[in-house]
C-alpha cells in the first residue's frame, strides 16, 4: 500500500493508538508471504479449488445416486427424474469449474496437454458417463455390509448410519476422477471423506466390488493398493508402504507400486498392518493387530501372538 | 416421463446439443434404481429419518441437559426453565416424527406391534421420563474424567473440550432409545457421534456410571458389550466380537451375546483389543496394545511383550 | 417460577393434558442441576467460551496466514492486505472476548492475577505478535510434507487435502495461546482440531520445525511431550504417559513431565506407542506398532516381532 | 404449568430474583390468550399457513415461469427442463401442504365440501395446469411494459427491475388460486406482493392481458374490480369501493360487486381514484389525481381542475 | 496506518499495480470521515443499535403476543408457555442491550439521568409489564378489521395478510418504548414497520383501541397526533403538520403539538390530508383526497369537489 | 429431452401415475419459452445480473461510506481502514462482474464499444474514484434532514431510521453508475431502493446537494428530472412526464427531456404532482396535493383549493 503525502501528514498529527499493532503485523505477514516463506505454485498465485463447493458437489452426487435416501423426502415417481437430472446438472457444473482450477496445480510431469478449461469439460463428461456403473458397485458394497455385519438390519440403516459406506461412496467417486487425470480434486474428495469418517483411502487405490469396511476409524489404504472382490476390513487396518529403505539420492521416488495387493474374499481384522508390494492370497484371513510385510499364499490364516499375564 | 407427440416433434426439429448427455444418464440411473440394483426396503419407498433433524435434536437435548454450558450464554435463573422446557418440547417433537419414520425400517422379526405413529409417541414419552436419570449418569462421567485425567482442570473444560464426553452423552441417549425399541434412530445417533469423535459405540452396549474415555479416536464397543462402573478406556480400544468361526450355514447369526463383559473399576489402555464373550474381572488393568480373547479373573494385570532393538 | 393465585386457579379448572409430562421433567432437571448433580464452577454460573466463535476465529486466522489458499478467491495484490488486516482484526476481537470468558475457569492454582478483561487484552496482543513466526514454522511443516510423502505433488495439495496439516496449523495456534496462559481456549482449539482430524495433540506439547504427520487418524500427543526438528510420525502413533503406578494418596498428580522427548530427525511409524518421560534419540526410527517404554539412544532402529502363520 | 409440591418447596427456599417478572407476564399473556382476548378460529387452534414457505413457493414458481431470468445462471438447453420440473415439483409440494392448512380457515358459508387434504390436492393439480396460460399472459404484460414506458430498454430490464411486474406476476398466480377456492392462500400471496411492491391487488380482481402498472407504489385494486385488455395505470391509483352508504343493519355486506369495471385500452394516471361499481368505457383516459365516482362513456378524457397561484 | 521503513522499501521495489486505486480511495474516505465530513455524535464514535437485532426482537415479541399464529406450528397446550417464556426472555435480553446503545444518542435536552445500562434495564422491565395490555389493544384492532373490511373473512387472515395489522402491532410496541424514553429504538421499530408496510407512524402518536388501517400504503401519522377509539383510515392518508409558517429565527421548533387530533369513530378515506393541530370531531367522515387544515365539529361529512369532463 | 428406446419400453410397462401431470406441464412451458412466448434478448440466452449480489454490493458500499454506522460494531481506529478497504475490494469485485453481465443487455443504440469485460473494468474503476465525492454529498443530505425535520434528533437517528436517506444513498450510487453507462445495473439498484422504501427515483435524475425526502412513500422522480440544491420533498410527490400527447407514429419517443426542473431551495409538500418539462423557480413552495403542469417563477407559493363541507 502506497501512502500519499496527505495521508502521512494526517497520521503524523493523529498519533493513532494501535492496540494490537495491526499495521506492523499485516506488513510482516506480507513479507513472510512474498519473500521469506513464499510458497506460490511455480511463482504465480492461482485460484485453488474450494472445499465447500466440493462438499456441495458430494451432497448432490450422493443424492443423484440414492435419491430416495439422500434427496428430498417428498420425491414421487413423477418428480424423481427431474430431481436427479437437476442435481446432476448442478453437480457437474460445480465439478467442471473446480476441475479447471485443480488442473492448474498439476505436477510438471503430468502437465495436462492443452487448455485446462477444455480438459475439465472432457473429464466432467467422462465422469458423468461412469455414474451408473459406480452406482452398481456401491449397491454391491451395501449388500456386502448387510451380509457381513451381524448388527446390520437393513440397507436403509447401512446407507444412513455406516461411516464405512460414506467412505466407499466418496472413494469410488474420487477414484473415477483420479483415473481421468483429476488428481487434486480426487485428493480433495478423499480428504473430505477422511475428515468425516476417519478413513483415509488414497484416490489411486483400486477396489473391487462388494467391499466392506466395518467401524473404519483409522483405516489407511495407500495410493497403489489393489483390492479384489468381496474383501472385508475392520478399523485401524493399514495397507501401506514399507518405507525403511530410502532411495539412492535420499529423495523419495514417487508413483511406483509400493502398497499391497489383496486378492478376492480376504478378511483383515482390526489393527492389522500390511506393508509393501506384497500379495495377500485369495480367501486369506489376517488377524487383528497382525504386522505383515511379506506375501502370503491363498487360504492363509495369520494371527498375532497372544498377550501374556504379567 | 412420457413424451407427447408435440414434444417429440419439437425435440426432433431442434436437435439439442446435450453436452453431458444428461438425459441418457438420468435414464440409466433410473433403470439402475428400479431394476438392476433395486434396494427398496421390502419393495416400497419409505421416508428415511433425517440426519440433519437428528443432529438438531442432539443439540437441543444436550442444551436441555446442560443449559448453562450448551444453551444461550444469557440465560438467567428466571429464564432457564423456559429455555429448557422450550428446547425439550422442540426436541421431542422432532424425535417423535423421526421415530415414526425409523420404525418403518424395523427388521421383520422385531416388527412393531401396531401403528408406528402411536409407537413413536410412546417411545418419545418414555424417553423423556428418563432424561433426569441420564443427566445424573452423565455427571458421574464428568466427575470420572476430572479425577481420571491429570491434564483436566475443570468440569467446564471437560464438557467443552473432550471428544470422549461428547461420545458418552450421545451414547447414553442412543442407548435409552435402543432399549425402547427405536433401533434405527439409536444407530443414527451413534453414527453422528462416531463421525464427530472417531468413537464408535453401538447403542446396544450397556455402560455403568462414571465411565471415561480418554482421547478416544478409534474406540469400538460392540452391540452386546457390558461395562461396569468406574471403567476407564483409552484411544483405539476395541471391545469386539471374535468372529473367526462362522456359523453352520455360512450366514452370520445376529443378536447373540458376542462382545466382552468388563467389570467394575477396570482400566484398558490404548490400542488394547478384547474380543468375544469374555469377562475382564473387576479391578483389572489391560495394558496398551494387548490382544485378549479369553476371560481374566478380578485383579489381573495384562501387558504386551516389549518391542526389541533390531 | 412462582405461581400467582390466579394462575393456580386457572390451571386447576383447566386440567391440561400434558402428553410428555413436560412440567415434571423440567422440574426434575432443575433439581438435578441445582441440587443432586450440581456441577457449577466454584458454585457460580459463568459464561463459557463458544465453540462456534472459536471455529470462526480459526477460519479467520487460517485465512490471515494463508490468504491466497483460504481467503476469497478474488484477492488481488491490491486488496490482499486489506483482507488480511480486516480478518485479523475480527479474529482478535473474537479471541479477546473468548479469552475473557475462558480465564474465569482457570484452576485455583493458576488463578490469573488481576482483571480477566485486562489479561485477555494482553494475551491477544502477544498472540498477534507471534503470528509471523507461526507462519514461518508452518511453511517449514508444509515443505516437510512435500518432501516426506511420495504421494504429495504440490504445496497447494498439502494445504488443501492433508488432515495432518490442519492439525499442525491448529496446534501451533493453540500452543501459542497455551504458553500465554490461555489454557482453556487452547484446549478448545485442540478439541476442534481433534474432531476434524482424529489427531489429538495437547496444546502444551512443544513441537519443532518441519513436523509432518501422515494420515494421522488416532495420533495422540500428550501435554508434556517435546518433539525436535524434522520429526515425522504416522497414523495412530501415541506419545503418552505411562500411568500404571498411581500416586501415593490415590489421586493423580497433575503437570509433571510424563510424556516422551523425541529428538531431531526421528521417524515413528503407524501404531507405535511411546510412553513415559523417555527419550528417543536423534535420527532414530521407531517401527510400526512398536510398544516402547524406555529411552533409546540416537540412531536406534526399533521394530516389532513379526506375525506368525498359525 | 402445574407445580409439584417438590418444586414449590424448592422455589420457596430459593427466593429467586426474577428481574423481568417473566413468570407473571407469561401467565397474564396466557390468560389474555385463553380468556380475556381469545381469538381462536371457531374455538380451536389450527395450523396457519406459513409466510416463509409461500415466499419460497413464489421464488420457485417464478423461476419455473422464467427460468433463464430467475433460475440458476448456469442453466443450459440440456438441463433447463430438469430445473423447471424439479422446481415445479417442489413448489407444488409446498403449495399442497399450505393449501390444506389454509382451507381450515374458510368462512362457514364457503366451507369446502369434504376433506381439506383431498381438496388441496385437487386445487394443486388444477393450478399446475394453468401455468402455461399464466405465462402467456405475463409475457403480454412484459411487452406492454416495454412499449408503454419510454424509459424501458429491454424485456430483461423489465423483468428484473420493475415493481409493477413483480406485482402482476404474483397477482396472476394469486388470482388462479382464488378462483379455485383457495382464498386464504391467495390473500397471503397478495400480501407478500404488497409488502414487496407497495401495490395492493386483491386476488379476486380480474385483469386482462397486456396490463401495465408503472411505478406502482400506492396502487389499490379491490376484490370485485374487472379490468380489460391493454390497460395502463400509474402509482397511487385506487380502484375501490364507494362505501359511504352502509348496509341496513349496520354490518357490511360481503362479496357483492362494489369496485369499478375498466374497459380495454384505458389509461389511468397517478393518484386517480375510481370508486364504486362504475364503468370506465374503453379507450378512456383518466387524468392524475382525478376523483371519479360515476361511469364514463368510451373515449372519455377526464382531468382535474388546475391548482392556482395564491 | 503507519508504514515502517521496511514496508516502504518493500513497496518501492515492487511497484504493485493497483487496478482500482484502492489505497488512495481508502485514504480519501478516511479524510472525509475524520475531517471534511465528520458526522460523529458529539465528537465520539458510539455503538449504534442494530437493525437486524431489532428485527429479530420484533419477530420474537410478535410470537410472544400471538404464539399460535407466529410461533412454531407444533406448539401444544403443554409447551406453549415454555415457548412464550423463552421467546420473551430472549427478546428482552436483545432489547435491553439495544436500549443501552440507543440511549447514548439521546439529544442533550433529554439526556438520561445516570447510567445508560441501568436506564436500559428499567425500561426493559417496564416494557415487559405492558405487554398484556398491548395484546388486549391489538385484539381490539383485529376485531375492528374483521368488522370494518367486507373482504376480510377471519381473524387468522387478518393477522397473516394485512399490512395494516403489521403496522399497528409494531406501532403499539414502539409507542410503549417511546413513552418510556427510548426514542431512538422506538424510531427504529417504526422505520422497520415503514419499510415493510409503506405505513409511516411516528412512535409518539397516541392511538386508541380498535384502530384499523386498510391497504395502508402511503399513510403518514405525525409525532404529536392523537387518535381516539374506533377510528378507521385508508391508504395514503396523511395526519401531518402544517408547516408553511416557519418559526422566528428560521430554525424549526421541535416537540410542540403540531399534528391533528382525531376523535372517536372517525373514518378518513384514501388520500385525505389533515394538517396542523386541528380537531376532527367524533363520528365525522373525511372523504377521499380531501385537503383539510381547519377543525371540523363532531358528525361532519367532508368531501372533495368532483372531477370534470374536459 | 430425447428418450431412448429402452426408456420408452420401461415407461410403457410401468404406467406411472403422474399426479400433477408434471411432464406435460414442463413440455408446455418449454414450448411457451421457445416458441409461443419467446422473450430472449435478441434471440440469445444471456446471464442476467443478480439482484442478490447487487443487494450485497449495496450493503458493502454503504458500510464503506459509513463504516461506524453500517459496519461491524467493534471497529476501532486501527482496524477501520482494513475494514473499509476489504469491503470496498469485495464490493468492486461484485460490481465488475455484474456490470459485465448487465452490459450485454444494452439497447442497440447505446451498444458499448468493444468488450463488455473491459468496459466493466473501466466503469468499476471510475465509479470507485467518485466515492469520496458521493460521501460528501450524502453528508450534506444528512445535515439537511437534521435541520429540516422537527422530529429528527441526531444524525445517527437519520442514518438508521429514515427511508428517505436510504433512498438517496442508493440513488447517488445508481446515478454515478448511470452516468458511466451502466444503465441496467443502475436501474436494478433503483428498484432495490424502491422495494425497500416505496420511493422510485430513476437513476438518470440529477439531484443537487442537501436533498431531503421526508416519509417518502410514493415519491416518483423521472429519468430526466433535474433538482437543484437544498430541495425538500414529502411523501407521494411525483416529478413526472406529461404524456397525454403521444408521438407522431404512435410509438413513444425515448430519452428526450420530459420531466421537471426544480431549482434551488424549493419545497414540495405531500402528494403534489409536477408534470412535464416545466421549471419550478428557486425558493418556491408547492403545496400538498397540488397538480402542476406549467412552469412557475422563482418565489412562487402554489396551493390547492380547499375541501368543502358537503
Amino acid at each position: 500500500m502506497r501512502m500519499t503525502a496527505m495521508a502521512q501528514a494526517l497520521t503524523a498529527t493523529e498519533a493513532p493508538t494501535d492496540e494490537w499493532d495491526l499495521t506492523a503485523i499485516v506488513e510482516e505477514l506480507r513479507q513472510s508471504r512474498e519473500i521469506a516463506n513464499n510458497i506460490r505454485h511455480r511463482g504465480v498465485v492461482r485460484e485453488l479449488p474450494s472445499r465447500d463447493v466440493m462438499a456441495r458437489f458430494l451432497e448432490d452426487i450422493t443424492a443423484v445416486l440414492f435419491p430416495t435416501h439422500f434427496g428430498r423426502t417428498t420425491l414421487s415417481d413423477d418428480s424423481i427424474d427431474y430431481f436427479v437430472g437437476n442435481s446432476l446438472a448442478r453437480a457437474l457444473t460445480h465439478l467442471q469449474d473446480q476441475l479447471r482450477r485443480g488442473l492448474q496445480f498439476a505436477p510438471e510431469a503430468h502437465e495436462p496437454a492443452g487448455d485446462p478449461k477444455e480438459k475439465a469439460r472432457e473429464i466432467t463428461r467422462a465422469f458423468a458417463q461412469e455414474l451408473p456403473a459406480v452406482r452398481a458397485l456401491l449397491v454391491s458394497d451395501l449388500k456386502a455390509a448387510l451380509s457381513g455385519d451381524p448388527a446390520a438390519t437393513s440397507i436403509a440403516e447401512i446407507l444412513l448410519c455406516y461411516r464405512g459406506i460414506t467412505a466407499i461412496i466418496h472413494h469410488r467417486l474420487a477414484h473415477a476422477l483420479h483415473r481421468l487425470g483429476a488428481s487434486l480434486i480426487a485428493r480433495l474428495i478423499a480428504d473430505i471423506a477422511h475428515a468425516g469418517t476417519g478413513i483415509d483411502i488414497h484416490p489411486g487405490a483400486e477396489i473391487g466390488e462388494s467391499f466392506f469396511i466395518d467401524h473404519g476409524t483409522g483405516v489407511v489404504i495407500g495410493e497403489t493398493a489393489i483390492i479384489g472382490k468381496r474383501v472385508r476390513i475392520y478399523q485401524a487396518v493399514t495397507l501401506g508402504a514399507k518405507r525403511f529403505p530410502t532411495s539412492a539420492d535420499g529423495t523419495l521416488v514417487k508413483g511406483v507400486p509400493r502398497h499391497p495387493i489383496i486378492e478376492d474374499n480376504v478378511v483383515i481384522y482390526a489393527g492389522a498392518t500390511v506393508l509393501g508390494r506384497v500379495t495377500v492370497g485369495r480367501d486369506s484371513v489376517i488377524g487383528g493387530n497382525v504386522w505383515l510385510t511379506h506375501s502370503v499364499p491363498p487360504g492363509s490364516i495369520i494371527t498375532q501372538a497372544q498377550a501374556q499375564n504379567s
